[in-house]
C-alpha cells in the first residue's frame, strides 16, 4: 500500500510502498478514510538525528478515521464495515490513568514501548493503519470522516484543557484563547458549548480573528503588547478565569501571566519556545498553570458526541495521500488554511 | 475439575466435575489461589425458576483471586504465574461509563449477554476461572490472596459508595454506617481511611459493634427505635451527612430517613425489602439517596494500594472448595463470622 | 405604606396599611421595584390555622428587587440608590453550611427564628422592605427589575439544580424537565446556557410546550404515559441521564422513575403529592434522588451575570400592588401566563 | 492598651500604648488570649519605605484568638464572653468569592483598603483587637487558645492547598512535603488525616526530620540533592501526585520540578526567590503548579472541627506581649522552636 513516511532525519517525507498491515489478536484494521496532518510532525521531522526517539521509516500521521477492514481474533465489540476514528494516545490499558480512560497520561507506555500511530507506530497517512486495540476505536456512525477526523487530535487536546478549567469557567468568568487558529478555533467552539464563559480571543493575523468571529467568540483583539490592558479594562480590572495558550510562545506566555486574574487557570498547550513562571509576585495568587498533552478516552467520545449535534466543526482542506510531502512543505510556509486532510482514496 | 455449581432451581449447591476452561484470544485462565463466599448469591438461589436469570448449570463465586495459569493469544500485560485478583462487574468496555473504567454502569452489559463471574459466567468456586479480559486483573504482588479477594466485592462496594458521597464526608461531618457486618465494617475501616468524618455505627447484634469498634468507629449503638433520636443528640440535631445502609431493610430505610441530615447523602447498599421515599417532607431539604451497586475498575485498584499498605483488612474463615455447599448452609443460618474464603487446593 | 397580607389563616390577602420599615444597624431598607407573586403562597395560604408557622398578618412575597433607600449603621457596600435584587433563603451567616453561601441548607436558621422574607418575616409585596444584611443583596446595575425579579427564586432554584446535576449533564447526557411552567422553562434555558445536555421537556399542556420549544429545549412531548417509552426510543433505550421534575406530583415522579437511567440523577423540585422510592428493583443501578431547596447566594450572583448576557429571560406579566389580591385568585384559577410581577409604584 | 507595633520603617518593633479599640455597628472586640508570631512579618519588616504598603504604625499579628469584650450594634451571632479565633483574609463580604467563603481571593479588598489584622489594620499583638465583622469569627469553645491560634494561618495555609490538590490524593498516591517546619509540619498531619496518600517530607534540618516523622510522614529524607533521585525510586520511577513547598526557595522549586509526576500538582507556599516555570519539556505533561494564599472561610471551620478531635496540633511556645519585639528577633536568627505565640495577659 501507499503510505507517506519520514525515512531518514532531515529528508522531507515521501510517498512509499509498504505492505498492508495484518491484525494480531485484539488488534484491528481499518482502510483509512481521513487523515489529519498536524503541525506537530513538523516539530518531529526538525529533531536531530542523535537522540531521535522513534524507529525510522516512520509512516506520519497521528490523526485517524477508517472503517474497519479486518478484526483480529478476539475482538468482539467494533463490527467489519463500521465507520470509526482512532483515539491516539494509547496506554498500558491497565494502570489507574488507563483504568479511567486517561492514556493520554499513562506512566508506563514510554517504557513499554507503547506509542501513539504516527508519532512511533505505524501511522494514519497510508491505505490501511493497524489499531492496537478495540478500545481505541470510538464509532461515528454517518459523520464524515474527513470533517470528524481532526476532532481526534485538534478537537481532543481542547476539549481535554477546557474540561480540566470547567470549575473556573462558571457564569459569569471570563476565558482568554490565544491563537486562533487549528486548535484555537475549536477551543472557541467548545467553550461555547460547554460553558457559559465569556470568550475572549487573541490572534495576530486577521484572518485568525476572523475565525475567532465566526467560531463564536464575543470579543477578539489583536495579539499585541495592548492586548493584556484591553482584557483588564474589558473585566473591570478582574483579568482572566482561564487562559489558553495553544501558541506556547515567550509572548504569549508572557501575556497570559499579565492576563491571568486571582484564582485563575493558566493552560500552556502550545509548544513553541515559551515558560509560565509561577513565583510568589509573577502572577496573582491562586493562579494555577499546567501543560497538558492530548486528551482521555472518554472526553474523545463526548467529543464525538458533541460534533454528532453540530456544536463543533472544524475547518478542512482536503488532499489525497501522493500530496502528503507537498502538504507538510506548504505547512511549514503558512500556507494552508484549516486542517489539511488527507483522504487516501480521492 | 472441581466446581461448586448451582445445578437446578431450588436445589441447593453442589461439587461437581466440569471441563478446565481454555483461554481465547484476549482471555486468561487464573488457577483460584482463593474465592469469596457473598451472601447475595443465597439471594439468587432463592429466585424462582420462572425468569430465573442465568442459564445453570452455574458456578459460583464473584470474588476472586488466582495465579496466571495460561494466557490467550494477545494478552500483553499480564504475566504467566503473576497473583492477581478479578474485577467483577465486567462491561462492553468501548462506552463512555466503561472508558472511565465505571463498568458497574455498563448500560449495555445485560443486552450483550456480558455477566459477571459466578453471577452468569462461570464463577471463582472452582480450581480454575476463565477471566474474559486483561482489563479485569489487578495484579496484588506479594499480598495474601485469602485476605485480599473479599476486597473485589465486600470491599469494592462499600469504597465505592464512600468514594460517591466524598464530597459530604468533609471534617466535621457524621458519617453512620447501618449494619456492620461483611461490607459494613470495611465501610467503617475506608471512612476511616480517606476521610476525616467521625464514624457511628449501628448493628443490632453485639458481636458486630464489638467489630466496628474494633474497626474503628467513633460510636457504636445498637440499632433500634432509639438510634435516631440517639444520633441527633450526638450531632447537636444536625442528623447524618451521610448515611450508608448495608440492610436495606424496612426498618433501616425508616431509620436512614429519621437521621439524615439537611444536604445529605444516604446510600442504600443492602439489598432487602427496604425503599427510601425522597418526597417533600419525609426528608429534610437537600438530602440526595442513592441505589448503588459494586463499584469501578480505578476505584479496585485503589483499593488494591489501600489495602497493600495495611488501611483495610477483612475477617476471613477459611474453607476447602468440597466445603462450598457447607458454607453455604451455615451462610443461611448466620454460622460464618467474617468473609468465608474458599481456598481450592486447601 | 401599602402591602398585601395574610392576615388571618383562610382568610384571602388585602391590602392594608403598615409602616414603613427602619433599617437596625447592617439592615438596609428597599423601595420596592419588583416583587414577583409565587404558587407556593398559595400553598402557605392553604395551611391550617393549627401549627402555622408563621406570625400574622404577613406581608407576602419573596422574590424582591427595589433600590436601596436607607442603610442602616455600618453597611459600607451597598450604596442609596443602587438597584439591587434579595437572595431569599436567609441562614445565620456563620455556620460552615453558610459560610460557603449555601444559606438555604443552614441548619441554624429555623431554630433562631430567621426565615425568609414573605415565608416569615415581611415579604415583597409592599411599597418598601427591610433587608437583613447586605450581603442578601445582589446587584443588577441597569437590568430591568420586574423582568429580573423572577430569577431570585423561579431563577435560582432551577439553577441550583441543574448545578447539582452538572457532572450527570455530560456532552452526549440526556435531561428531562417535567413541567415546563414558571420554573421548568427558566430550567431549559439554563440546561442549554451552562451545559450541552439534549433537553427534553415534557408538560401536559400545549401552551407550556410552545414555551419550552421556546425555551430552546430539543425534545418536546405531552406528559402522559407514554412519555417514558418515548423517551427510551429516543435514548436507545439508555434512559435519562438527569431528570427535574418540578411538578412532584404522583403521576411526574412515577414518570421519573421509569425514565432515569443507570447512575443518573432524579431532582424532585415540585412540591406536590409525588414521592420517589428509592429501592433495589424500582430504579437503575446508581440512580441518585434528590429533594431540593431554592440555591446558594454564589448561584444567584452567576444567575444574575447569566441574564445579564441574555441567557435567561422569564416572561412576566406586570400587575399593580392593589392588584396583589387578585393576582392570587387567577393564579388560583390558572389564569396567569409566565410569572407575575408586582410593581408597587405602577 | 499595649501594643507591639511596627513604627517606622526598618526599626524593630516595639511595644507602645494605644487606645483600647471600641467596636462601631456590625463589629466587636476581642481581649486577645493568644495571638500567633509570624515569620512573613520579618518579610513585611524587611520591605523598603518607599511603596511600604501599610499605614504605619501597624500593631503586628494576623494570627488571633480572644474572648469576645464588646459588641458592636447588629452583631447577633456572637455572644459575650465566647472564645473565638479570627479569620484573616477579610474581604468584600459580597462578591462572587466572598459569597462562597473564599476572601482570601477577594478581588476588590485591595481596592477597597480591605486589609487583614496585623497586615494593613491592627493586628493582634495587642491586649485588645478589634474584628471588622462577625462573620470573621470562629467560635473554639474550650480549646486553648493558644494551642489553636496557629491554626489561622500555620494550619489554614496548608489546609487551604492540600483541599485544593485532593483529587491527587487519592488512595496510592504520593504527596511531597518540602520543609517540615511551622507550616509544614501541619501539612504532614493534615495530609494523613483527609487523604490516605503516602506522605513523603523533606528538610535539611535533622530537627524538622524529626518534627515530620513525630506529625506521621510514612518517609523523611534529607532535602538534598539525592532526594529527587530518592523519590524516583520510592515511587517506582513515577514520580510525586502532590508536590507542597513549603520553602520556595530556588533550590526547593527546582527539587519539585524533578519531582513531580505525570498529572501531578505543585504548589509554591513558600516565599522566597523561587519560581516554578511550567514550560514543555521542563515537567512531564500535566503537571500544574500553583501560587495559592491562606485560605477559605468554611476551610477554617473544617479545620477547627479537625483540631477539636485531635487531628492536628501545632508545637507552640509561650511568650508574653512585653516579649513580642525579642520573639521577633529570635525568630531571625532561628532561634524559636515550634510556633511562637503571645500570651497577652502572662
Amino acid at each position: 500500500m501507499r503510505a507517506v513516511q519520514y525515512t531518514n532525519v532531515g529528508d522531507p517525507p515521501r510517498v512509499t510502498d509498504v505492505p498492508v498491515p495484518e491484525p494480531g489478536p485484539g488488534q484491528l484494521v481499518l482502510r483509512v478514510t481521513a487523515a489529519g496532518v498536524c503541525h506537530s510532525d513538523l516539530a518531529v521531522m526538525s529533531w536531530p538525528a542523535d537522540g531521535f526517539p522513534y524507529p525510522l521509516p516512520l509512516t506520519l500521521g497521528h490523526e485517524a478515521a477508517g472503517r474497519v477492514e479486518a478484526l483480529g481474533d478476539g475482538v468482539h465489540g467494533v463490527s467489519e464495515g463500521e465507520s470509526v476514528v482512532v483515539y491516539g494516545p494509547w496506554g498500558c490499558g491497565l494502570c489507574r490513568n488507563c483504568s479511567r480512560g486517561m492514556e493520554n497520561y499513562c506512566p508506563h507506555a514510554g517504557r513499554l514501548g507503547i506509542r501513539p500511530p504516527g508519532l512511533g507506530a505505524p501511522g494514519a497517512l497510508a491505505e490501511y493503519l493497524l489499531v492496537d486495540a478495540e478500545r481505541h476505536v470510538v464509532p461515528i456512525g454517518g459523520m464524515d470522516p474527513v470533517e470528524t477526523v481532526p476532532l481526534t487530535d485538534a478537537g481532543l487536546t481542547p476539549y481535554h484543557v477546557v474540561k480540566r478549567s470547567l470549575d473556573r469557567l462558571f457564569p459569569g468568568s471570563t476565558a482568554v484563547v490565544i491563537g486562533a487558529g487549528g486548535l484555537g478555533h475549536v477551543a472557541i467552539q467548545l467553550l461555547r458549548a460547554v460553558s457559559s464563559a465569556t470568550v475572549v480571543a487573541l490572534d495576530t493575523r486577521e484572518q485568525s480573528r476572523e475565525l475567532a468571529r465566526q467560531s463564536g467568540a464575543h470579543h477578539v483583539f489583536p495579539s499585541n503588547t495592548d492586548a493584556a490592558e484591553h482584557l483588564r479594562d474589558l473585566t473591570g480590572g478582574a483579568g482572566a478565569d482561564a487562559v489558553f495558550d495553544f501558541v506556547g510562545a515567550k509572548a504569549t506566555t508572557d501575556m497570559a501571566s499579565r492576563m491571568a486574574g486571582m484564582d485563575s487557570d493558566v493552560n500552556i498547550v502550545g509548544i513553541a519556545d515559551g515558560s509560565f513562571p509561577v513565583s510568589f509576585g509573577s502572577v496573582p495568587f491562586g493562579t494555577r498553570a499546567a501543560i497538558t498533552y492530548w486528551g482521555g478516552r472518554p472526553e474523545l467520545i463526548e467529543l464525538i458526541d458533541l460534533a454528532a449535534r453540530g456544536a463543533v466543526s472544524v475547518e478542512v482542506q482536503r488532499f489525497s495521500l501522493e500530496d502528503g510531502p507537498r502538504v507538510y512543505e506548504r505547512m511549514r510556509s503558512g500556507d494552508i488554511h484549516g486542517r489539511a486532510v488527507i483522504v487516501p482514496g480521492a
